[in-house]
């Protein structure tokens, strides 16, 4: 089976990976450098499955992958938390007290804002993705310097744990979703995740809000994303849960098909109990 | 009158501030460096006015600056949509043909990427901000490197205009809100931005959104944003119009405290004519 991430060893995404299938000879693991080619080689059958993160509980939606899974073939299948804890890795024989400069991607620096409040000789350097930069400390052979990375990225690559859990936010967690292409993809569960367009009417947003209050279906959260070329007309990501809904999903899914210009199933699983803190 | 705004002259905010404000000799005109401090100054009234990018047509929501606006007493009076121009700027002297690196935000960067296609040969670097890598340009007095600003930065800094319109898509616009601390603001017309929390409970934000429609408010844009240091629990951004509203403003505004564990007004004002390509 193969299964695509965006990122190197070590990053969060693979971590996640490693997680959730079984490490066997037939598990072929690909890292891509970027979503675009990730989502592609999904949607053309290249890949059997794809491991994405959606959102995190700080910085919210991840649009830049999410927006990606409009009008594909592509579909959820679960989804699962992780949480994200930062290693401040050095070269073995570096010490806290000698590191001049620490490099990790911008988003990892800015959640470890405190720990440089503490440590304010430390000079945080942006570097385009956590793994990287502590593929990029291996290599460089400098004491002086050290990287901000996953628990599982340092190990990876022979470094040394300087410091553990330098992030400020004890409860910073990323959500992944588990793709497959449609068509290879078994359904089931209360959770659903769904993009919708509607028609360009007044009130449209709140009839198609309507279905899912008449369904007994409960809402539980929407973002509404430009869509390309149409500029401040919107899309709309929308979760809901649909363990109270009498009638059956199919009749859920004629209905809003009905109120929208386009609708898309973007998954459904069951909830994963969220690891926190 | 001092109006605040992130950025240096030249960049994008400082444009709109120079169309939205009347330059008088009373006009005191002041660039900051990142959002916090900016909102801060504003709802500790060091500041008359604020122009900040609340959402862009290609990227959307601009949560870095609007989740600031939660829990503050500071309310936007009018919107203004401004169109993204990039222009490559060079030294004087300098030639399209002669141009090796490229500097600009990396949003400015992707943006013209179809630019950078047709010209394989440049090669872009980020820089923190537009107009800074104008400024940089201009300091660094080397002929091959150019960088990507705004039509008003190259000018302001005595740069010579290499390409204009380079921006791959031309109706990329970015909104901006005039706040204003709260007591000193004037709110009237249709157009409402609200925040809100809604009670943890099942059906809670169906509940809101019941509201909108029981009073004929058209609902135009919702989002979804995480709550600093609840995981997973939303905030909403919402934006209607209630041109068609029969009820008075306060009959609203006291259903919605009814059905919220908290509501917050951002915004009163009409709705600005949309400048497009």
């Amino acid at each position: 089976m193969k299964v695509g991430y965006q990122g190197i060893p070590g990053s969060y995404s693979e971590t996640v990976v490693q997680s959730q299938y079984k490490a066997t000879e037939e598990l072929d693991v690909v890292g891509y450098s970027n979503f675009p080619d990730l989502v592609h080689d999904l949607a053309t059958k290249k890949l059997d499955c794809a491991v994405i993160p959606v959102e995190n509980s700080t910085t919210g939606l991840i649009a830049r992958s999410v927006d990606l899974f409009r009008y594909q073939p592509i579909v959820a299948t679960a989804e699962h938390y992780e949480s994200v804890q930062h290693t401040l890795w050095g070269l073995p024989g570096s010490e806290l007290s000698t590191i001049q400069t620490v490099y990790s991607h911008p988003e990892a620096l800015s959640q470890c804002d405190h720990f440089f409040k503490v440590h304010p000789y430390l000079e945080a350097k942006a570097y385009e993705d956590t793994a990287k930069a502590a593929l990029f400390i291996k290599e460089k052979m400098d004491t002086n310097q050290a990287a901000i990375a996953s628990p599982r990225a340092g190990k990876l690559y022979g470094l040394k744990d300087l410091k553990s859990q330098i992030q400020t936010e004890n409860s910073n967690t990323t959500r992944f979703y588990m793709m497959k292409y449609k068509d290879n993809a078994v359904l089931t569960g209360n959770q659903l995740s769904l993009y919708a367009e509607t028609r360009h009417k007044s009130g449209a947003l709140s009839k198609l809000l309507q279905v899912f209050n008449l369904f007994d279906c409960n809402l539980l959260a929407l973002n509404a994303r430009p869509i390309s070329g149409k500029s401040f007309v919107y899309g709309f990501f929308i979760e809901l849960n649909i363990a109270s809904m009498q009638v059956p999903f199919e009749i859920l899914w004629q209905t809003l098909q009905q109120v929208s210009e386009y609708v898309q199933l973007l998954g459904q699983f069951d909830v994963e109990i969220k690891k926190e803190g």
